[in-house]
């Protein structure tokens, strides 16, 4: 194998790195540490020494090409890390060497060592927060505020259930739904996820494998129903999200891993909705107004990301099986590099 | 059996009335002609003597117990209908006996010769309209109205998919998605059908009992899919509805009669959208809105019921059984009366 450093005259300049590659689609197996070049950033790019990686489920059947988009082999995977900037393109002014930033766009991958970002899309990372915290920024503060205002209208003053809110997502939307003033439920699978739920501020938590929690969630309503349900497993709960919810009550769809039986005249009784939501299908304008709200809840403190398991870069394999297979998600899983 | 008339002096009144009504809950059976006092219209009130009268699947389901706002024992079905102004109450300023007028409202009921709606709910009937016409203009035109705009978003120069559209709310649906700048994909399920749908204005018309029509759909659209689905049958259709929308687009659920399953990531893709439609859930401005949109529709010709089957008012239970169990709807089903 090559050697990692370059040595010229006194100077030894690291020119390798590692990185998760994926050279076929498969199980967690194929996430493989490798030694690959340092990639240069041109132009508008920086370069981002990595820190801490978000490991989110889409990764997971992004591995096991089961997703819609499929990328070249081979890849590395992973779009949120947090870090420093290293170096920068000829043309980027807004950031330097040394800023503490995160973000959702890695170019080259964030399961690396570094990666290469648009200086766009870096973001200012609160000395307040540390790099594991910034690495559950993007895609799950992005995904809540995405599900919760551009597309169910959450509004002060309903009442939210987050179904499943002891991941990184679910965390971010009982943060965020709780800050703009709505009253927030949650539900987690483990009595360590209830915990982590309430932690994150949530007024009511339930346990979802309890068999009467449903009714219990529509008593602390006062018999009415969540106005609108933050759904991170559909095939398991959409059927009766729609049977519990409030007259012109919406479902946004966050998470879903398979078919379910619904009853569409429940849609019709309330006049209710069920609405998909995809983050990469947000607009510039509307990616912004998000990244404003990340920038305010730092800066006031609310915003907080739960930091869960950790495990180092070359343990992704078992990372990957602990999102999707573990007995229930308490706080953000990360990749420490 | 009393006399229907009660002769004072040289003049003779009628007292009694022809009424469909309903003793117990089931089925069509149960729909018996009765002889019952003429109600008296009061204050705000107006006395209808009906012509012709709509009959909507909803009156089905409400006759066999199985709707959730269950009327009390015994009623006379139906809410749409037909006919001239018989007398009108103390306070009732802007309608005079003899008009020609529709309704959506019968508060004593429309499976009747008679019936009393309160004035605010009695709209003009255009004199190029027949009294059958008039019966299939409120639910089905209301209905239609709100699934397209109100609930979902039909804006110009998209594409809406009237799934099972020769029925009296699809054929709406197609007149007014077509004036409004849409184009207009309709569906049915006979040859009789499919014309009726053509001459309602669709763009496109397909027999859904084809194996193949769905294809053929996203080949009209361009290979996109319609932005939006108009769905009356959401218990047979919605899942492959989903499959086939375009980016952002709408399910209206209009009529539904069972469970089905469904693939909540068939939203996520698309961040597509369901959304349940009841009329009785419209504001009263909506419901001007709607209103005004029909008086134009009918004052510039384009809007024009295609009456299908008619009974007279005696076989009301034959009609039942046509409206829920027969080959397909072809056009508005009336009662004359």
């Amino acid at each position: 194998m090559s050697s990692r450093f370059l040595s010229t005259s006194s100077k030894v300049i690291q020119t390798l790195m590692k990185a998760v590659r994926v050279e076929a689609f498969g199980g967690p197996q194929v996430l493989q540490v490798k030694e690959v070049p340092i990639p240069k950033p041109v132009d508008t790019q920086v370069l981002l020494k990595i820190k801490s990686v978000g490991v989110n489920p889409v990764e997971t059947y992004i591995r096991a090409g089961a997703y819609a988009n499929k990328p070249s082999l081979p890849f590395t995977p992973g779009k949120d890390c947090a870090g420093v900037i290293e170096s920068v393109g000829s043309e980027v002014t807004q950031v330097k060497p040394g800023d503490r930033v995160f973000t959702g766009k890695a170019i080259t991958g964030a399961y690396a060592e570094y990666a290469i970002v648009d200086a766009s899309d870096v973001y200012n990372l609160s000395s307040s927060l540390t790099f594991q915290q910034g690495a559950a920024l993007a895609v799950p503060y992005l995904t809540a505020y995405r599900g919760l205002f551009h597309k169910g209208g959450a509004k002060p003053g309903q009442t939210v259930l987050v179904h499943g809110a002891s991941g990184g997502v679910g965390i971010a939307a009982v943060q965020l739904a709780k800050i703009h003033g709505l009253t927030v439920i949650g539900t987690a699978g483990t009595d360590k996820g209830t915990e982590c739920v309430k932690r994150a501020g949530a007024d009511y938590v339930f346990n979802h494998r309890e068999a009467d929690y449903l009714k219990k969630i529509v008593e602390v309503t006062g018999g009415v129903g969540p106005n609108l349900v933050f759904e991170n497993a559909a095939h398991i709960n959409l059927g009766k999200d729609l049977e519990i919810l409030a007259p012109a009550g919406r479902v946004v769809v966050v998470g879903s891993r398979g078919p379910i039986e619904v009853n569409p005249r429940d849609t019709m009784r309330n006049e209710s909705s069920v609405v998909g939501v995809m983050l990469f299908r947000a607009t510039k304008d509307e990616l912004a107004e998000s990244h404003a709200a990340i920038q305010a809840g730092m800066k006031a403190g609310w915003l907080q990301p739960i930091v869960g398991k950790e495990f180092p870069l070359a343990e992704a394999a078992a990372a990957h099986e602990d999102i999707i297979n573990g007995q229930g998600a308490i706080g953000k899983l990360v990749l420490n590099v």
